[in-house]
Formats: C-alpha cells, sequence, structure tokens
C-alpha cells in the first residue's frame, strides 16, 4: 500500500529556494566567524546521555531526544520496571544515546576531551542543527540550526569588545542595518541584588526585572513583592526603571545605586571598558545599548550578557544571544576555563531578511539557459555547447527528453530559467544558436563565442 | 563527579582542520552539482518511522536508528509484550521516528509530498549526513555524509551522460586524476540469465558474478554451481570473463552472446549510446570501463549501473556509485517516475586526497597574523589595526591577554599563524608596527599601508 507521505511535527523540507537563502546567511555568519580568526569544528548528532542530561535542568532532560539501543533492547532491562511501566526509569535501561540539545555542553565535552590538541585560547566556531522535544509553535522547530563562535581559555575583556564587532560584522554583511545589541553584567545584577539586602534571591529577582518588556514596571514590582521582596528593597532600585539616555548616562545612573557593591562596581567597570573600546572603534551598523534588565538564562553567565534586537520596524525576539560563563569545563573536569561565546538565530534571521526585503536576487543559483531538446543528433551539438558554458562558469542545462516545444518552453518559464537556446538543423549546419530571452522573447542567432558572451 | 567524557563509538568529532578539509570536498561537489543545474533540498534529520521501515529489507530496518517516544512512552504499550520481552514488537510502540538512513527515500518522499511544487524533471542534490547501526570498523561509521545528486522525470539517456560528465567534472576539480567510472547496465545482466536459461536465478547468478574481483573466476563459477545453475549454462557466458580490450571491444564480446535476448540487446544499445556520446565529448582526466560483472544492490537498478574506482596506486573500494531505479516515487503512491542518481563517498574521496597529497596547503583559512598584547593601552591601537586588516579580508587576531611575550609568540608558533606584530610604546608613538615573520625570524617596521600590502 502506497502511503501517503509526511514528516513528524516540528520539522521542516527545506526546497531549494529556501536551501539557497539559509546557505546565504550561512555564509555570511562563516565568513566572519573565520575573518575574526575562529576555527571551525563539528561534533556527533548523538552523544552519550550521560554527556547530556542533567546539563539543562530538569525541563531540559525531558526535552532532549533519546535513541533506542540497537537489537533486544529489553534483555538486560528490570523486568519490576517493565511491570510497573515506570517510563522514566526504564529510559537509562533502554538508552544510551541522545541527540544533541545545543552546541555548547558538546562544545565543553570536545574541550576537556582534547585538551592536549588545543592551544588556549581556542576561538571554535560551530554551525549544526540541534533537537530539542518541545511543543511545536510558530518559530519554534524540533529541529534547527545553531550558529555559535565562543572563545575559551581568556578572561580578557577585549573578547566582549571582539564579540559586539562580530555581531556588527555579520549583520553589516547582511545588510540589516539597524539592529541593537543590548548588553548586560551579571555582576550588576548580583550588585543590585546585594544592594537591596536581597542576595539570596538574585535569580527572583532577575526572573522579574527580565520581564519589564512584556509586564512593565507595576508588573515587575507586582511580582517581586509576591516573591517576598520588600518595599523598602524595591524602592532602592526605583532608578532602574526610569534609565534613560546614551550609554553613558546609563552606566552613570546605575553607578549611583551599586556605590556599596564591589561585585556591582566591578560590573560598571567591565561595561565601561567595553563602552570605551566600541566608542573609540564605532560599529558598522548596530548600536550598543546598555539594558540593565537582560538576564538571559542567568544561571550560566557569570559577566557579560548580550542579546540582538531585531531593527525595531520588525516585530520579532532576538536574533543573537550570548555571554561568559567562567567554568564551562568543569562538568567535564577541566576548571578554571573561562568563556565567552555568542550565538545567531538563523531562524528568526531569515524571517527578518524575507521581511524586509533584504535577500539578494541572486541567492538562488538559477540555471541560466535551457538548450531545448529537438532530438538526439541535434542534443549531441548542444551538449557540446552546454559542456563549453559549464566550463566558462555558466550554469547550463539540456531539456533531458525530446518532448514538444510547448512543454519544454513551459518547464524553462515555471523554472524561471532566463534563456532558452534553440539550436535545430539549421543552426547545427552554420555552426549557430538561436538565443532567446524569456521575458522580452528577443531572439537573436549567434555562434559559439558570441552565445558565451551573451550568457557571461 | 567529573565524568571522563568520550564520544559513542562509531562517531567522530572534526578538528578545524578536517571541517576544513571536508568542506572543500564538499565544495568541489556542490559547485559541480550546482553548474550542471541540480538545486539543493534538505530534509529533516529524522522522518516518521513508516516512511523508513520496510524500504531497506530486513537487515536495513535493523540498522535504522529509532528515536524514543516523549514523555510517557511505555503508558500505551501492551503489557503482555512488556512482560515477554518482545523488543521488536515493543519498538512501535515506544518510537514514532527514526534518523535518516540515506538520502534517497526522504527524496522519494519528499518528491511526492511536493509534487505540485516541483517542476520535472526534477534536478535535486542533497548533502546532508545518514545514521546507520552498523558494526563501526575501519573506514565505516554510524555518522556519515552522503553527497547525492538524481533527477526525477525523465528517462532519457543523457542523463547518464551528464552524470558521467558530473563524476569527472568533480574528480577533475578535485586534481584527482586517474579515477575510473565503472559502467553496467542491469539489462545486460538480465540479458546473461536469461540467455543461459536462468531467468529465475538472476539475483544468485550476478551475487556470484559480482564477487569476480574478489574470488576470481573458478571461485564464481563454484558458486554458481552451488546455486544450482548447470555446467552448460556456465560454459555459455565463459567468454565474459575473458573479456579485453577497450569499451567497443568489451561491448563486442557480450553481443555475441546476448544476440537471443532481447532485454540484453536493448542494455547494450544503451551502453553503446552512452559510450557514442562520451567519445564525442571526451572526459578530462577520468577514464569510462564497461565492467559486466557490477551489480551493487541489483534490486534497486532497472537500467545503468555505475561505480568509481579512486586511482589504481590507491587501495581503496569504491568512492562513487548510482545508477538508473524505473519507480523510485512508487512506495509512496507516484507512479511511473524514472529516476536516475549518484552519490559521492565523502570519507573516502577523504582518505583517497590525503594519501595522494592532493588537498591544497590554503584550504586550512588560518589566522595570517597575531598582535601580540602588550597590555590595554596598546592594544586599542592594535585592534584597530586588526579592525582595518579584516576589513581588507586578512584573518588577525590579537592575542586576548596581556600575557608573557614567550607564551605569545608560542600560541602563534603552535597555531602556525605565519606572521606577528609587535606593537608597543614606541611603535605607537611613530604609528608604526614591526611584522615578524615566524619562520625566517626577518623583522620589519612598518606604517598601516605597507602592513597592509605586507599582509595581502
Amino acid at each position: 500500500m502506497a502511503q501517503k507521505p509526511s514528516i513528524p511535527k516540528g520539522t521542516r523540507d527545506f526546497s531549494p529556494e529556501e536551501v539557497a537563502k539559509r546557505n546565504y546567511i550561512f555564509g555570511k555568519i562563516q565568513e566572519q566567524f573565520k575573518g575574526f580568526g575562529f576555527q571551525p569544528i563539528e561534533t556527533p548528532s548523538f552523544e552519550n546521555s550521560s554527556t547530556l542530561m542533567g546539563k539543562y535542568g530538569d525541563e531540559g532532560d525531558r526535552l532532549i531526544f533519546k535513541i533506542l539501543n540497537s537489537g533486544d533492547f529489553l534483555k538486560k532491562a528490570d523486568e519490576k520496571i517493565l511491570v510497573e511501566k515506570d517510563s522514566l526509569k526504564l529510559t537509562p535501561a533502554i538508552s544510551e544515546k541522545a541527540l544533541r540539545y545545543d552546541l555548547t555542553v558538546p562544545f565543553a565535552r570536545y574541550v576537556v576531551q582534547h585538551q592536549n590538541e588545543i592551544e588556549f585560547p581556542f576561538k571554535r566556531y560551530q554551525i549544526q542543527p540541534v533537537w530539542r522535544a518541545d511543543r511545536p509553535q510558530k518559530g519554534r522547530f524540533r529541529e534547527f540550526y545553531q550558529c555559535d563562535a565562543d572563545v575559551v581559555g581568556s578572561n580578557s575583556l577585549w573578547q566582549e569588545v571582539e564579540f559586539i564587532q562580530l555581531y556588527d560584522a555579520v549583520f553589516s554583511g547582511l545588510n540589516l542595518e539597524g539592529v541593537t545589541i543590548k548588553i548586560n553584567n551579571r555582576k550588576v545584577l548580583s550588585g543590585f541584588a546585594e544592594v537591596i539586602g536581597e542576595k539570596d534571591r538574585l535569580i527572583d529577582f532577575t526572573v522579574a526585572l527580565d520581564k519589564l518588556d512584556k509586564i512593565g514596571e507595576e508588573g515587575v514590582k507586582k511580582e517581586m513583592r509576591e516573591k517576598g521582596i520588600s518595599e523598602e528593597a524595591i524602592s532602592k532600585i526605583q532608578p532602574i526603571f526610569s534609565l534613560e539616555g546614551n550609554f553613558a548616562e546609563k552606566v552613570a545612573g546605575i553607578k549611583s545605586i551599586l556605590q556599596t557593591s564591589e561585585t556591582g562596581l566591578k560590573g560598571i567597570e567591565e561595561l565601561q571598558f567595553i563602552q570605551d573600546a566600541i566608542e573609540a572603534m564605532p560599529l558598522k551598523t548596530a548600536k550598543l545599548d546598555l539594558d540593565v534588565t537582560l538576564a538571559r538564562g542567568l544561571n550560566y553567565y557569570t559577566g557579560a550578557i548580550f542579546e540582538v534586537a531585531a531593527p525595531a520596524t520588525v516585530k520579532m525576539g532576538s536574533i543573537g544571544g550570548g555571554g561568559r560563563y567562567d567554568d564551562l569545563t568543569g562538568i567535564f573536569g577541566l576548571k578554571n576555563m573561562s568563556g565567552i561565546g555568542i550565538s545567531f538565530g538563523l531562524d528568526r534571521i531569515y524571517l527578518v531578511l524575507e521581511e524586509l526585503g533584504l535577500f539578494p536576487e541572486t541567492v538562488t543559483q538559477n540555471t541560466k539557459v535551457l538548450f531545448i531538446n529537438f532530438g538526439d543528433k541535434e542534443s549531441l551539438y548542444t551538449m557540446k555547447t552546454v559542456r563549453e558554458l559549464r566550463n566558462a562558469g555558466i550554469i547550463a542545462e539540456l531539456y533531458p527528453d525530446n518532448a514538444k516545444m510547448g512543454k519544454q518552453m513551459k518547464y524553462a518559464d515555471k523554472r524561471q530559467i532566463p534563456f532558452v537556446v534553440l539550436a535545430g538543423e539549421a543552426e547545427m549546419e552554420n555552426g549557430e544558436f538561436t538565443l532567446k530571452h524569456m521575458k522580452s522573447g528577443e531572439q537573436q542567432t549567434l555562434d559559439l563565442e558570441k552565445l558565451k558572451r551573451a550568457l557571461a
């Protein structure tokens, strides 16, 4: 029985046009990754489950796709667990491997495993798909690409400066002007919690603050109160709700709050260093902005936190993010390796470029000329020509079958091939070709050299 | 507890150098795929199990990696099956998705699913990883890339001609001279079985014949006898064991055997057409050869069968293969779609290029110049320069930390960065840079323009 074909929910087929557009974005990102001295690595699609499990919290563990062991996987399974139908307990017995959930943990694993082959600081980039058993929804998929660049083995703030320039270079390269690179610092957030006497409630505090965009000042304060943060504490950080002006002015604004926190002042010093460097080396098209509400899964980050917002004219979540994490490889036994990295959100960047019409017309490398098939004798003549054109870098094809002319012309039209060549007996005798421009209908008869020039 | 990191058997990490070399091969293949008018598609890494299961035989079914359903996957499982620990029966109940096993079945699924968006003949290429739970061994992995180009919707023999030219173009592009493109035709094999009166034993016959390289003439005959093929039948095909000479001479040799088989003569006609076309349009570096023992999983193929052998100086199995299959999409309900396709074996091509030293030295796009870090004041000066160089297309880096000079120089050396720039206070004052060539140790002091020129 023939099956009605479909694909799993949350996954996608990509058509030639979509692949070409995606490759255009990958290419621009890769070009800058390379230009900035990052080196590519690749890791396997699946890792040992022990490498991934427990690294992304309980929610993450649930969303990791597990691979069933091959062969008689139930043989060694505990009968009691089977009878009790305990899926959670059975999983480790029947599944030893799992699909990559992100690129960061595999990178950490790579660094530790290959530490003796690596020169530190190690600047690597990685562009590969990841898989999450998330509920699919608009713009959220179960298979999607991540594009990451990270440096491990240096805590120099010049890295932060470099990554901001890297973001700017990529988005400028994509002609996507007007993106905002938002920056914050974990130490500043810690400082806030410290000065209001809520050091232990750092997470609650920042989770609430992170929602300022969505629920507004009153909403944030309400949530803070619900989490047990006192009215007095909240009033102490009142100034952060009304930060205005440029980077320097905002820094001045939070500096007054953080006077008594050593950690907070250290964060400000770092922000200041970065800001000064960027001011001395202005960005091409992006804008750097301080956003003290930015937290992004705070647990990971120990210093700078980045997030990139699309131009204000486009409604879209963040199109990139990252930050500094001081103990990336500790989970695999290699201590004191400071890391910092950023990521590009391919799918969202794609949507933004599509909406703003920023894909170049030449992005799909389409066939330039189709040779009409008049039969085998003529086809040998045209195939020789097709070959000459290809050697000259012109994408050319022969329609493979001696079908009716109308069908062949329609094929060229549907595939948006701009030119067709008609070469029947008459042309063959004279060593010529009739070149037809599909849009205008214009025709001219040319010899091979002129044909090449006309199509070049 | 820190875990000792490792990866699943049969999978690989790729270092920067390996990624660069692999991308070099992908790039050369892709360049020709595009030049020949093939369009890229991509399909999801996992498909519904029903799409894949039953398409590759029992052995294939066992080697497909299955993905465990998310959540409480045992909930709906049959208790009897659980108690009996019947892994085979439990699998469909707890796993709905499976990792791609090859690119051909997903392509067939794609064509049927998107048939209304596609113009036929449809020339597509696809370069993506596949996964097989095979026993890993030298050169055989559980995750590996396939690079396929196929055409569906035309049974023109010009496709066969094109694919031979495509093979030649790719291997010539890789400077891999001396490959042999072996060709055979399913109809010729059917013809043999027919004329010896063993039509029903076609598979046994060709499986034995396919082993001629390995077990020799006597071995093949012995196996044929064991399969019940008569002495008389074997003597009838005696000439195929002593075929010699060029393509035309070999064709003449088998033609005499196949006189009474209409199918066999049709096969010869097809081979002749292809040979004539290639003779009129000679290959650049590859050689086309007729190999009547070639079968390659005969079941799939209905016409031409291809296999590419590496140059004789290299011990290596086939580095490519393919053929024509007349009913690719039938399994998914779309009848009468003739297809033909070829595949490139990335891993083996990699090994061949490595062995013959054919990777260009420039394949790894390494950083060209490292700026030594003398502290923050100097670093701002050098970062500005790094930026200028990058804008000029020169890969430049600042060593991120103000480490000891020896450490920084050693880093440049280990990473094989050919130049370092020293720019301390003295250079800054004069707007100059001291450029040092790592190999020769030569140094010169230059202004920015001269530095750019020296590194360009």
